[in-house]
């Protein structure tokens, strides 16, 4: 029998561990003991408890599940992200992980303004929240919210100052390496990094790990070094002739941001170089609203948020069990090819 | 004096404590404390802000003050919003409106999606909210929730569409109105109005907005009528260059969504057409990286949607107390100037 004849009765609610258990013939305590990995259980026993689990595509968060016996059911999530732009992937990513009908994310907008952030903060805390996430409006670390919060905090997409607390984010120095080693598999040699901020980290990160992989080829930057100024297309716009006056043989642009890479493809067509025929370009943050407009769609680097929020959940449920990590966990970014790069022919 | 020259910012909305603060040259927060007679707020700050608030003619929310006192403090806010564009500001002007330490905000993101949409409004009524604000993804009419909740509910952006519940829109007719009255002042006489989807009421009712406009002033669209499509940079383009095929003498776009101005603007530089010289472009939305990053940055219809989220706590305040609305209210948008349009020389 398949999974598709047996599940149709229960399509629209996800399987529940009381599913698997049945599925696997077991209790339901032994299944949770089995999918958390805790002693006392055999290794048959663990792996039909694993193959039930895989077999109902069930996800297991049976941390927040223990957890929301004892607890008020509900997380905050303290945001200085205006548009949303990066604080919705993460809610959505740490809804999934706690199940809606488990746990209810409050969302709170700090707005970057520090004494609202105070106000929510002492609100959220008011409310008995059992945790929170913390999501940053840029990528660079942020002052710790402190130790003495009374409940536990996950700092996500911008770490923590504080080694203590616990962040996760995404991998820039692997973003900017996975940037260059597609366009170097997509045969291009003179390539140039445009990108934004300087004073953000970020920039710093995404550049080494675009610089490390170029010189495993034996390569420098086109352009003689990494060209920052702002997150702009204007600064994409204007870079891009300062590079095609340099280097004429330019034929790839690793942009710092999709905005960037907007402005980057915008004064390519001007000079009327074909993208990706003549020169490849390739963004960062998969925003869709400006990676999927562009003549041609680009192709990014997507910092995959949502998984962000998924681990944020999850090491916030292990904290609010009394097993809070520390430090900074980098995750890894991943690639979304669209038009604007192609080999070489 | 006139108001255009008092208040351009304000026109069409009701003062906010954000204006309040910005007239008194404090924070939010400090506006706050000050008019609600909390401690810490030195003798002099708090006459300041009282005679902003006076001269702006703010009144500060008694209904969601006193609401508070026997609730539980929280409101549900259910979007399906992907990416947080619509429902982010509305969530802002809603936490203004209430004050984040009299009243939070739990978000629940419904991704257009109807069982999730069911599993998070048990799981946000289990949690006792006090009263649920509905953003849609887009502006058209959406199914009611009913009317047996048990706590009042007050739909944002996109109405219900059952009359018996209480809605707060943009008004599409008026904004639509407002973009071509802008290029009527700007001189412009040969007009089109490139569009999205066609299934859209809000397509419509801007259009409509759009032809009235025209109409008393003896004119008709340019290229004789709504060119509907997709909501699409793509589109925008397309509609351009099909555009000055059939209108040499064109003189200004109406776009009705900042994307799809995206591509009017890009159609028209290639086309060799000076924006705003020779053809003035306007958009809708005000979607920030949209419409400041273009060439020219440009001007757009913004539906003021903090406004929106304001209102709708108001009303949701007054609900709560007893004292529930009906139907669907319409409120102004606002013209943002950029560089996209200006007076024919």
């Amino acid at each position: 029998m398949s999974v598709d004849e047996v599940a149709p009765h229960r399509r629209g609610r996800p399987p529940t561990l009381k599913d698997v258990a049945s599925m696997a013939g077991v209790s339901i305590a032994t299944a949770s003991k089995a999918l958390n990995n805790r002693q006392h259980v055999g290794a048959a026993t663990r792996q039909r408890v694993q193959s039930a689990a895989d077999a109902l595509n069930f996800s297991p968060n049976a941390l927040a599940q223990g957890m929301v016996a004892q607890r008020s059911g509900t997380v905050g999530l303290l945001t200085s992200d205006l548009v949303g732009r990066f604080s919705m992937p993460v809610l959505r990513g740490a809804e999934d992980a706690f199940g809606s009908e488990k746990m209810s994310v409050l969302l709170a907008d700090a707005r970057d303004d520090h004494i609202r952030q105070q106000h929510h903060l002492r609100a959220l805390l008011s409310r008995r929240v059992d945790g929170l996430i913390v999501v940053g409006a840029q990528p660079d670390p942020r002052p710790s919210l402190g130790q003495d919060l009374g409940v536990p905090v996950v700092y996500a997409y911008a770490p923590s100052d504080d080694p203590q607390d616990m962040s996760v984010v995404a991998d820039d120095v692997a973003g900017g390496r996975l940037a260059v080693d597609h366009l170097i598999r997509c045969g291009r040699r003179t390539i140039a990094h445009v990108t934004g901020d300087p004073t953000y980290g970020a920039s710093h990160d995404r550049a080494r790990g675009a610089v490390e992989r170029l010189a495993e080829e034996g390569l420098t930057l086109a352009g003689g070094e990494v060209m920052y100024d702002s997150w702009s297309e204007a600064w994409g716009r204007g870079a891009t002739r300062l590079l095609l006056d340099r280097e004429p043989a330019l034929d790839a642009v690793f942009a710092g941001s999709d905005q960037i890479a907007r402005g980057v493809l915008d004064a390519l067509l001007e000079a009327g170089k074909r993208v990706p025929e003549e020169v490849a370009v390739i963004g960062f943050d998969n925003w869709e609203v400006l990676a999927t407009g562009s003549r041609p769609p680009l192709t990014t680097i997507d910092p995959a948020l949502e998984n962000l929020g998924r681990v944020a959940a999850l090491r916030l449920a292990s904290a609010i069990e009394g097993r809070a990590g520390h430090g900074v966990e980098s995750y890894p970014c991943r690639l979304v090819t669209r038009s604007s790069t192609a080999p070489l022919h």
